[in-house]
């Protein structure tokens, strides 16, 4: 796959360039007052499925369809994401909260993590979790490289949703449920 | 300002190139069922302050301490932010929600929509909201064109928290409040 958009730094008027970044731990303890829902991104591959939970989803554009998905390139499951070019994003209902912790990391085995939930497929391949509030299956369409991470434009080529809306928000380092 | 960065079409392997998008409904409707956290993001430019409400707000990584902001090119707020290269990412807290309203475009004059509410300032110049259950004080170091929409991605150069942890969600169209 060719996969070699990147960033590219910007020159910034009118501001001092002696500022810097905060540290790291100011930020994650910012980052955990952002509340953001609870995803499991799943692809597929040669090595059989896998998945991992994110919070760092969000909504690019509705023309075309397109959401950002953000991932650590030491997260087990990126060179399976990186070569099928494919990935669905579960957005977990609140039964989910057992679930998420598992693909969080608390199961390594992706056999394992998948056991005892059930799955089917839409268009691309990738696993989808039955009652998920909603599952967008994509097409990966091109990568920013920022840092550690990759942030992943992708094009949603199905969409399910699950009867009942809830939703499990992460929060204060916290699970909270949301309904409507 | 140089930000010519855009996103690089990639070619999936092993997917039928003849699956399209989902239609733009279809995608809104099932992004309504992803909880997301409510921020108001502000500029400054020679025009005077600016701002907008966003859910599309993500952490991208940790090192270097970079979130993205995704933001309609059609926006009022486009060409401060574009000029300025700053901005701030308010995540508000539940007393926040009729501020919310008027920043998504209740209230269409810039002046009025800072109105009743207190600001002060951190590194950039941009707004900070007093209050807001966090704030991050950013610099733009570049952007990504997908369809209708910039991504930003913004290095954090200053942050500051409220006393309490209280967030408010927006999820399945509604505001949710969520507390620590």
């Amino acid at each position: 796959m060719n996969m070699t958009a990147s960033a590219v730094s910007v020159t910034i008027p009118a501001f001092d360039p002696a500022v810097t970044a905060v540290d790291s731990k100011a930020y994650r303890s910012g980052m955990a007052r952002l509340p953001a829902g609870v995803n499991i991104i799943t692809s597929t591959g040669p090595a059989g499925w896998c998945g991992f939970t994110a919070s760092a989803v969000c909504s690019v554009t509705d023309d075309p369809p397109t959401l950002l998905v953000c991932m650590n390139r030491n997260s087990q499951s990126y060179d399976s994401i990186r070569q099928s070019g494919v990935l669905c994003v579960n957005t977990v209902s609140t039964e989910h909260e057992e679930l998420s912790k598992r693909f969080a990391g608390s199961v390594k085995d992706m056999k394992q993590r998948f056991a005892g939930a059930e799955w089917t497929t839409l268009s691309t391949g990738a696993p989808v979790l039955v009652g998920a509030n909603v599952a967008f299956d994509c097409r990966i369409v091109s990568e920013v490289k920022i840092g550690t991470h990759d942030a992943l434009f992708c094009e949603v080529v199905a969409v399910s949703e699950a009867g009942a809306c809830t939703g499990l928000v992460y929060f204060g380092r916290q699970f909270h449920n949301v309904a409507v």
